[in-house]
Formats: C-alpha cells, structure tokens, sequence
C-alpha cells in the first residue's frame, strides 16, 4: 500500500488478536502498568476526551488521544458503544486505534481492531486494579453483566489472583447460564447470584460490566474488606454504583482525576459531595508506590475506572512493536 | 480485508486522488456548499474541535468530527501540520479521514488519503467564498503565500472566476517565481508582488494562505470593493490580517461562527472590539440567502475560514459514492 510515497500499513483484527495473543499477559499488564504511571507522574500528555452521543439508535463515540513525553509517536483511538448493536449480530463496542509520527504527522499505522483493544486493554485495567487494590486472598470473584467485558475482565483477573470462585448477576437468567458456562472452560467455577445482596455476601472482589444509568449495588450490599472495580460508567449518565459505596470506602481510586470529575461513579459522588477531591487517589499513583492504596484486609476500596488515553497508546505502541513496526516515520527520502 | 465478520474499505492516496479527479469541480463545490447550509441551518452535529500542539519539532493536530443529521454515518478527519515537514521532503499538512455507520459505529471506510482531501475541500471553501463575496468583475486575484495550498486556492478560483491575472506574495523569491510559473502552466498570469502595498493596490480578490503568526496585510493596503479570503489562520497564535481590516469591512463572514469565537482572524478582531459578534455572518447562512453578503462592488469583503467538519464530512462522502462505498455498514448478518 505504498502510495504518494507514504506506506502506511494497516492491520486488521484478525492480525492484532493473534499479536496479542503472542504477548505474556504480564508484559502487557506492565506496559498499561507504565502508562498509567506515567500519566499519574505528569508525563504524558492527555487532551480532554472528544466525543458524540446518538439517539436512534443509542450510542456514543469517544476520541480518547495523547502521548507519553517520551514517545516518538502519538496514538488517537476512536471507540464507540452502541447498545443495540447485539440484535445486529455485532458487539456493543467498536472502533479503530491509529499512530502517527509525532514530529511530521504521518501515520504510521492503521489497527482495525473492530474496538478489540479497546475491551483488552479495558479488561487489562481490571486486572492492575486488583492486582494493587484487592484483599491478599480474593475468595470469590463477583462480576455484574455477563457481556464481553464480563467475561475479559475474569479472564485478565486470572493474571493476578489465584481465585477460581466466582458469581454472575446478570438481569438475564439464560445470559447468566452461558457465562457461567464459558467461564468454566476456563476453570472458573461460576455460580449465578440471586441478587446484588447475594453477591455481596459472598465476593470480595466485585467488577462491575454494565452500561446501566442507575445503581445496581448498594452500600448495605457490600462487606468490609471487598474491593469495587467499577468499569461500566465512562460518562455522567451512566451509573452502576449507589454513590453511597464511595462514601463508605476507605480507598477511593480514580485511573484520572481529571476525568473523574466528570465521568463515572466518583463525579456522582462528587456532586452529591458524599467524597471530597482531594481524597481521591490515582491509580498510576498507587502503582508507583506514591500513594499506599489499601492498607488493610478490612478496609473497602473502590477503583472507578473511565478509561484512559494512556491505555490506548500503551496497548497500540505494544501491539505495533510486536508486529515490527517502527514508532516513528524515520526520515527516509520520499516519505 | 474480511475479519471477524467486519471488512472496512481502506483507500489509498492514490485511489483518492483519482476519484477526486473524476468528480466535476461544481459538483464537489454544490456538496460542501450544501455543508456550509447544513452547518448554519443547524441541521449538522459538529462538536468542538478536538488539538494538541508540539514544540519540538513544530506542529498541530486537529480531531474534527460529526454528522449531517440527514445522514447514514459520521465522520472523523485528522489533519495535522507540522511546519518543518517540507525540510524532510514531507507536505506540510498530513491526516487521514474515517466514517462510520451512525446505527453501530462500524467503519465504512479508512481514507488513507495524507491531508488531499482536508487541501482539497479547503481550496473548495476559498472558491465558495469567492462565489458568493468576490466583487462582480474580479481584474486580479492576489495570493499571499506559495505552498501547495497557495497553489490549490488559485487552480480551485477557475471554477467560480474568469479572472486569469493574479499576483503573488512569498518571504521566498525563488518560490513565489516557483509559484508564477506552476500557476502559469494552469493559464494563469501570475506576478510578483514586491510587498504587500503592490499586493492590495492590483488586487480586488486576495486569498492569504500562510501559517503567520503577524498580520501580513495592513488595513490601508486593502482598497475599496475588495474581497479577502483568510484562510491561513485555524488557532487563536496564527494571524495573516491586521484586525483593522475587519473593522473596515462592510462584511465579515465566517464558516463557523462558533469556531470564530476562539480562532482565525476574527477571534483576533473580536478580543480587541474591533467588531461585533452579531455582525459576523456564517458562510452557510450566505449561501441559502438566508443573508446577503455583499451589497456592492464598493464594498470590502472578509470570509475568514477555520475550516469546518461540514467541509471533511461533504468530500468524505463524495468519494465514498464515487467509490461505490455504502455510507452504513448495513444489516448484512455477520458484519
């Protein structure tokens, strides 16, 4: 595809899911590791993220984009929700991730991943939160939803926790059936929660998958010493955790604060001023050490994850170094 | 290119370039001016710009991006400069332009087209501009600037004026005689201002095309009837026309009002009070003749162009359809 003397190659999603495939779950939870390390340190550089919201049928698109200082590219990945996109035969979330040579603009790959990294990357989060946030001896995995991040973010869990007991709550009984199946292929032993209480009672790490607009768990729900990984709200009308959750936790953890603000279980919280701004930590923060997370097995914490831009360019820059492309254009003549 | 039950089209700068080539030039102006008409009518979603600037080298990065409500998909362009490029043999301005179906969010089409089409439909404004505000007997056009996008505004003026005598005015006089004689191979009889004085008192139709930080034109180098086009200027730092000028003439037209606000010329004129925000006028609302634009060969003219998303979303679909690309993925089981 060499064109006007500008080859940029494209990947399609069967090309990334095998090149993902090919790299150790722990290196790529290291590289998102690093991101968000970096963003939390100041060096990387994270516009506001662009987006749109569409009616008939539902949906919405995210432009999340940026670069680590230290990079020689930068990433602009589209990403978008459509919820009715099941009845459709297609998933929910789609969309492409795209690097260019940060000192001439020119792309330097294309990765139609059909939003693929978008859910790996999102599921790769999960399992850094647990892995710096979760009790020292997980013994059950509670999940809410039972769609395909429901179904990553218990498989990326595998990375960090030696649990293999979880529950579903799902509001579809047949859907909470064929994901407690599927996950047993992959020796979890899945039972099916009655309730939000149910699941409370018996999780102590709890991941929520949902688009939904209203609480599905309470603060009665939860026990002492359970950690909330929050997933599903990236935008101030979605909501799956009672804001109340946040003002009983003793740990509250935002992927950005930035973000935060405005987005997701913590900005609910924040505008019933149940929390306070500055008690909010940040995850790259508690990666780094800067910041101590849990400091005990009793203690409750929440990480309210939005999704952020540092995730995309880590999991593109990743993908592309597997794939042996090179981050940057070089200065070739006729390029 | 079929993955995973999604095959996104993705076309080359040179498969664009010659689908460009094959569309009649009024047409692709009647289908950027139907844009502009959509934009000012409130019939299009175009969100605020999304950017980032870097120092080292030069260059800037916009994310423009939305949707005619009338349409089956959305669109969204990347288009950076980065001003040192031309030293490495690259064009200054880079990008690529992606639509989406607007019911799932799948990717229609990657138009891998390295900043043709954001040069094309930006020549195409600068011919709508002077469509709609030229005086009725344009004697000489005056170009300020010599790169690619000086050249491009002059080839796209054949198809809206009769004028073939122009001038122009570069720092450079190797490439202003660079430019007099690519332009005369086009049937254009190009002189060489010596300043911008010559430049205003020969011309009556001036097009400044430059990234400028300075006002190039002064306010007393511009004489009666006269129409500019100020199309170099797209942020708040980049300036070509002294702020007088628009407090001077008689019609001040943006092709986004909103956009205006914060870039481009007028931004300039307004933070200084020269003008009034209900004066200004937007291109779209001139074109239905909604307002009247120019009432008379006396009159001084300015259209200051930021460059719109309408702009990208109109030549995006138009070489879509002559592609024979579908502007939505369709129901299609499996895709």
């Amino acid at each position: 595809m060499t064109v006007a003397g500008i080859a940029t190659p494209v990947f399609t999603e069967s090309e990334i899911r095998r090149t993902v495939a090919a790299i150790p779950p722990p290196q790529l939870i290291e590289t998102i590791e690093e991101g968000f390390v970096a963003h939390s340190g100041g060096r990387a550089v994270i516009p506001p993220i662009a987006e749109m919201s569409f009616d008939a049928p539902p949906g919405d698109v995210h432009v999340k984009y940026g670069y680590l200082l230290a990079d020689p590219c930068y990433v602009i990945k589209i990403a978008s929700g459509f919820y009715d996109n099941p009845r459709r035969g297609l998933l929910v979330s789609q969309g492409m991730m795209l690097l260019f040579d940060r000192s001439t603009g020119v792309p330097v790959a294309v990765l139609l991943d059909n939003g693929y990294l978008t859910r790996i990357r999102t599921a790769v989060a999960g399992a850094i939160a647990a892995k710096w946030l979760a009790p020292s001896d997980v013994s059950c995995i509670g999940i809410v939803g039972s769609g395909v991040q429901a179904r990553l973010q218990l498989l990326w869990l595998k990375a960090v926790l030696d649990a293999r007991e979880a529950m579903v709550l799902s509001r579809s009984e047949d859907r909470a059936a064929a994901y407690a199946r599927a996950m047993c292929e992959e020796s979890f032993n899945v039972g099916i929660a009655a309730n939000p209480q149910e699941l409370g009672v018996k999780c102590d790490l709890i991941v929520t998958t949902t688009p939904s607009k209203r609480p599905l768990l309470r603060a009665d729900d939860i026990r002492a010493g359970t950690h909330i990984t929050a997933m599903g709200s990236d935008t101030l009308d979605k909501q799956e955790l009672d804001p109340r959750i946040l003002d009983r936790a003793h740990v509250v953890v935002a992927d950005s604060r930035e973000q935060a603000r405005t987005r997701g279980e913590i900005a609910h919280a924040l505008r019933q001023r149940l929390i306070d701004e500055d008690d909010l930590l940040e995850l790259g923060d508690v990666i780094s050490r800067k910041d101590p997370g849990r400091r005990s097995d009793a203690e409750i914490t929440v990480a309210d994850l939005t999704g952020v831009a540092v995730q995309d360019i880590q999991i593109a820059k990743a993908v592309c170094s597997h794939l042996g492309v090179g981050l940057d254009a070089g200065d070739a003549p006729g390029r």
